[in-house]
Parts: C-alpha cells; structure tokens; sequence
C-alpha cells in the first residue's frame, strides 16, 4: 500500500506527519499544497482546508484532521506511543500541548505573519502584524521553560528514554520557526540538544532539504551543530 | 477507583467529558471552574488553564487536553470508538470537526462575546463585539449543512447505528449553543430530530439541568421536544 501526502513545508502539522510516516517506514508521495489558496480540488477532498491529507493510492481513502490522522496512523508499523495507557496519555499529552498551545501562542503568528502574508504580498492589502509578531517571540520563552522542564525529568526525550509522538510534534513547530531563524537557542541549553538529537534523525532528513521559494531559510537551519 | 471533573458548565469540553464519563459509567464528582479567571489553584494542576481537568481521587494524577484525555479514558468502561481502524478514524474525525472547526468559527465566538464578557461586565473595559456574533450566527449554517449531509447517508446517528464520540463532541458544542437560544433547528429538521435523541439519554440529563447564574437559559433548552 502507499500513500500520497498533501503538505506544505512550513506547515508543522504536515511536518509531523512526513516525520511519523518515515519513523514508521511507510512510502509516500508529496503533493505541494499551499492550503491558504483554497483550491477548489483540495477542498473537494479535504472540506477542513488545512494540511496534512492523506490519501490512499489504492483505496482512494482519505484521512485528514490532526489528531484522526495520527491515530490512524498509529495502528501501521512502529508505535510512536508507549503501549502502557498512562505513558501514553503523558505522551499525547504533551504532543497535545505543542499542537495546540505552542501553534496558538507561537508558530501561527509567525507563519501567517512572515510567512503567508509574505507570499501573498500584492494580493492582498494587509500588511504583517508587529504586535502579534512580538507577542508570539515573547510567548515562546515559556514554551521552551517547559521543554526545559521535560527534559530535566526525563532520559534524553521528553517523554523518556525512548524518542516518539511527543518529540516529533514539539520539533515540527520549532522546525517551522528554526527555518526563519526565530528560536532563541541560546536561552536553553537543554532543549537544543534534545532538538539537535532529533534534527539528526533520517527522518527528520528531507525537512532539512526544504526550501521555500520566496522565503528566507536561516543559516544554522541545515546545520546538526548549529 | 473514582474521579474529580473540573468543568465550567458553558464549556463544550467539559460537557463532553460529563456525558462520556456517564456513558461509560464513571463516577465523578464535579468541581465548578470558571477557567478565565486563570485561578492559581487550578493552574497549578493544569498548565493549560482550560478545562475540563479530571483527576483520580486514588492516585491524585491530573488529565487534562481535549484530545489526551478522551483517548486516557476511552480505556476505562463501554468503548465510545467501533473498534474497527477505518471507522474509528471516521469516528474521530467527525468528532475532530465539532471539537476545531465548529468550535473556532461558532461556540468560541459566541462563548467569548455573550458569555465570558458578560459574566466580567464592570471587571473589564471589553464590550462585546457585534461582528464577532455575526460571523458565528451565519458560520453555524454550514456546519448544519455538514450535519444534514452525515445524517442523510448514516442511520440515526453521525456515523452510523450506534451513538458515540462523534454525537457527543457535535452535541456538545451545540448544547452549549442552545442554552442561550442560538441554534436555527427549523434549518435542519434532520439535525433536530438527531439532537432530540442525543438530548434524551440519561448521560445528557445533568447538562438540562445546568443553569449558569447571569446567563439567560434559552425556554426550548430542557425541552425535549423543542
């Protein structure tokens, strides 16, 4: 069975998936989908409007939503949840927090505000928001706090020993804002080290090889020892 | 083993919470949550700052995030999934549609504008905003549109025969709608005629008998048959 995956690069929830999917070692085709256009073809398949979807090549199936789409994809290959419920439930939990909180508090300003209204320049009137973007670089301090404390009381991940749904969820938002060069690093010693363990997965690999026309991509973006 | 449930009566997450746990045959007790006021106590326990928050009286451990903690509990008592992969991704993704998308362009709308600003009238300087409430009432139409279509190719309930996540996590948001009278139902007869089912189970009766101090209980609200 393979799969075609609509995504666009900077999209963290397509970003997670391309991830899982490749931990998982399922085959997959990318369909370049810049989800803010709303094509009339991506909406007749997809009625959400966002990215990720998932389509089966042979069943034609399609699975889209976040949190649907991983667990449905969670009963192909390797798990990337503990099989212990209440481990499970800490994982999804703070996987959880970086799709919801993290998205909402940091990375959708920054995506709407330097990168889609970038792109769309010209189109429409609206010119990026300054507040919100310095709202968005205040808020991810205590994001990464947080990451900071997770990684002080586990073995290496943030949910153990063991790398899984937790880490790759918090690495596909910060990826989106490491490409535009906007994590303060330096402020956490912890977290980039955990991130570059992450970074330097094979997984993580073909993200590393994204470039989106039009936008700038940092200089330590590439780099495993940034 | 038994539970304490920290909700706040108007919000559609925790009315989902207190349906399930009765379909389940949970018992809990509830603790009364007005979440905005971002008390310390609570934040303590729930970092997100939203309910619903459940805690095991037992072991004293905290659940909390809409997705997390369903799918923690989904594990005790009467499943609320079909136990099938494809259906069960049908299942969530329906009920992921209520929990986002219904949310975030109705209930949260409506919530924050006739609600919580209501309630915090005299603390805040915020008056409600008038294009907000709009865009909601005329948002509304097209998710009753979705639930005419599931409801035309399912038999009774929004994924088939058997009542479960999908009903619960689309009726919540509208109960919570319906208290202060915003539901069109003469839209959709299909939609009212399923609502009216949904309403009549023992799990639902509690939420009928909510009446939140300040905040106008629309007369069809307890009605079964409105």
């Amino acid at each position: 069975m393979s799969w075609v995956l609509y995504h666009y690069p900077l999209c963290p929830f397509s970003r997670k998936v391309r991830i899982i999917l490749k931990e998982k070692g399922i085959d997959f085709q990318l369909v370049y989908e810049k989800y803010w256009e709303r094509r009339r073809g991506f909406l007749l398949l997809n009625p959400t409007g966002v990215t990720p979807l998932l389509q089966s090549t042979s069943s034609k199936k399609l699975y889209f939503g976040n949190y649907s789409l991983f667990e449905f994809i969670e009963n192909i290959g390797d798990r990337m949840l503990p099989t212990n419920d209440e481990e499970a439930y800490r994982a999804r939990s703070v996987a959880e927090w970086f799709d919801v909180k993290f998205y909402n508090e940091v990375t959708r300003y920054l995506l709407e505000e330097k990168v889609i209204k970038h792109l769309t320049v010209g189109l429409s009137s609206v010119s990026p928001n300054s507040s919100a973007i310095r709202a968005a670089k205040k808020n991810i301090f205590s994001h990464l706090d947080y990451l900071n404390y997770l990684l002080q009381n586990q073995a290496g991940y943030l949910c153990g020993e063991k790398i899984g749904l937790a880490d790759f969820a918090a690495a596909s938002q910060l990826s989106v804002l490491d490409y535009i060069g906007d994590v303060p690093w330096e402020y956490s010693p912890l977290a980039k080290t955990w991130y570059a363990l992450v970074k330097s997965r094979p997984s993580f690999k073909p993200l590393l090889e994204d470039e989106v026309p039009g936008i700038y991509r940092s200089a330590q973006y590439q780099n495993p020892d940034f």
